[in-house]
């Protein structure tokens, strides 16, 4: 691990941080040195108190975990999906987990009587990941998961954009005439490489429909072979639209869909090499040199709420400023 | 005129501002309180030596019209199309004007006896529409001419991205289908919203080609009518594409195609419209609020490129910092 994370003024060893997904959640504590000291996962449970329960749950689970008193816990920090108000630590819309409206850091925080800061869990992720990966300068965290979505990190810090919707290139369409999204458009670039839709397109039982995907494409099956192609596509789309759009240097992909590997990763640097054969424009751009991707099962996301609860508020910096 | 721009340390009162376009420069005398004292248009040269005369004789003739002397002059911007060192000065592959590579505030600095410092030109018009509109936070502004480029200005400077592509919005293809570009690429977003693009497909006589799109499609003609549809698709794509991906507050639309005014804001906006009928997810950005027009004429690549010259250069505010 690289990457050290601010040590508080109270001097307390650990850092907690805490990805809280649909169905589980992700916890690391992490030392000032950036060492992940436990780590363990644990079911999320649903609707706003069993949220905060589970949470709760999860930092005294690894503190048993981690031989450490919760006194030891300095800060934690949590990664959540749904429309996050990194000030206050306010969840808004959060539906995977039947959260509308949650005063998440305000509750955790009283509980546990340490300061909880949260994060939106893609910019978490990217946070994380930036600090893992030791990325300096401006960089996208591009998400596949069920869905797809980007986190973008300047100079180590989450850029935020006018209204949070930065990054958010899932819902960018690329193709008029492609699959209706559920967002209501059509041809979403997460139409293209979001696990859930191509999951739908295939409709075939299976626990991992995109990984099934590849298989029977590598066996022949000409419709596998489509869907794989709009797998690549799409990633190769949200690649360009980050780099065009934003212009960061690197693109690291993150996200359930890594578990996918080099499969993943050979397929969408093909895809961008492809374009660039078309293009002396996008050949000049080299962004096949400019992706990387996450090992499967990267702590990317919890080690990058860590780092958000080792973060100042923007409100105290102003306020000091 | 809004937008005072800094009175530098000698105290001249005048701050030149050039656009140098592929066939003309557009040349602005600006106060310190942000005052257009004169302007005017000249022809640029062609080739190298003849684009640091132009711009010479600009300055020159700017003085002459505003009644100032050129020894009044604090500083001089340039807003070039093209490749942009703007730490340097140095302008490479401006196609449009003949040149390779030209050290042009060094050439121009040095003849002149006055800082000259140089911008790309859609950075420049970028800053010039962010101070002459008053934006504070963040804006992207998209310029729709001959091509299609955008610039980012977040809290009052242009933001660069890692290697200079930053709104590069032009190239992202919205349709594996659409028409090949210039780019090498299909269906670019220039492919529908660019003025050369719709020219092309338009394949008519005419000076204007999108006006004379226009009036065909609103005097019935089919194939007008899908233009014209394609010049707004491609606007509010543009729009989409810097709001998803940088997230700015506002997108100011300034190039040449302002000059078709009313008929362009009101196509752009009801794409937008449209686009949010189908969709919460958009309806929930609010992008047709968040869209403005330049007046046709505006001098905000002028004024944007003598803000630039008044502007320190990153190297001397990171070496005094
Ligand atoms: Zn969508
Ligand atoms: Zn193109």
């Amino acid at each position: 691990m690289t990457g050290a994370i601010p040590v508080g003024l109270s001097g307390r060893p650990v850092r907690v941080g805490l990805d809280v997904g649909g169905t589980k959640i992700d916890a690391v504590a992490v030392s000032p040195d950036g060492d992940i000291l436990a780590r363990l996962r644990r079911p999320t449970g649903w609707g706003e108190e069993a949220v905060v329960v589970s949470i709760i749950d999860a930092v005294d689970a690894l503190a048993v975990d981690g031989g450490f008193a919760r006194s030891a816990v300095e800060s934690v920090g949590v990664g959540i999906p749904g429309l996050v108000d990194a000030d206050t630590g306010r969840v808004l819309h959060a539906v995977n987990l039947g959260v509308e409206s949650l005063d998440l850091a305000g509750l955790a925080g009283r509980q546990l009587g340490i300061p909880v800061r949260v994060e939106n869990d893609v910019k978490a992720a990217a946070l994380g990941a930036a600090v893992l990966r030791g990325v300096d300068g401006s960089m996208a965290y591009l998400n596949l998961g069920t869905g797809v979505a980007a986190g973008i990190v300047i100079d180590g810090t989450i850029w935020r954009g006018a209204r949070g919707t930065a990054g958010e290139v899932g819902h960018l369409s690329v193709d008029p005439n492609g699959r209706l999204c559920g967002c209501g458009q059509r041809g979403c670039i997460e139409t293209f490489c979001g696990g859930g839709a191509l999951a739908r397109a295939w409709d075939r039982p299976g626990a991992l429909p995109v990984r099934d995907i590849l298989d029977a494409a590598e066996a022949g099956d000409e419709r596998a072979a489509g869907l794989r192609a709009d797998l690549f596509h799409g990633a190769a789309a949200a690649v360009r639209a980050l780099v065009l759009s934003a212009d960061v240097e690197r693109v690291i992909i993150g996200g359930g869909l890594t578990s996918l590997g080099e499969r993943l990763f050979a397929g969408v640097r093909r895809a961008l090499q492809t374009g660039a054969e078309a293009s002396p424009f996008m050949r000049s751009l080299h962004l096949d040199d400019r992706i990387e991707l996450l090992p499967a099962g990267s702590p990317a996301a919890a080690f990058g709420a860590a780092v958000v609860g080792a973060t100042t508020p923007s409100k105290e910096i102003v306020s000091h400023g």
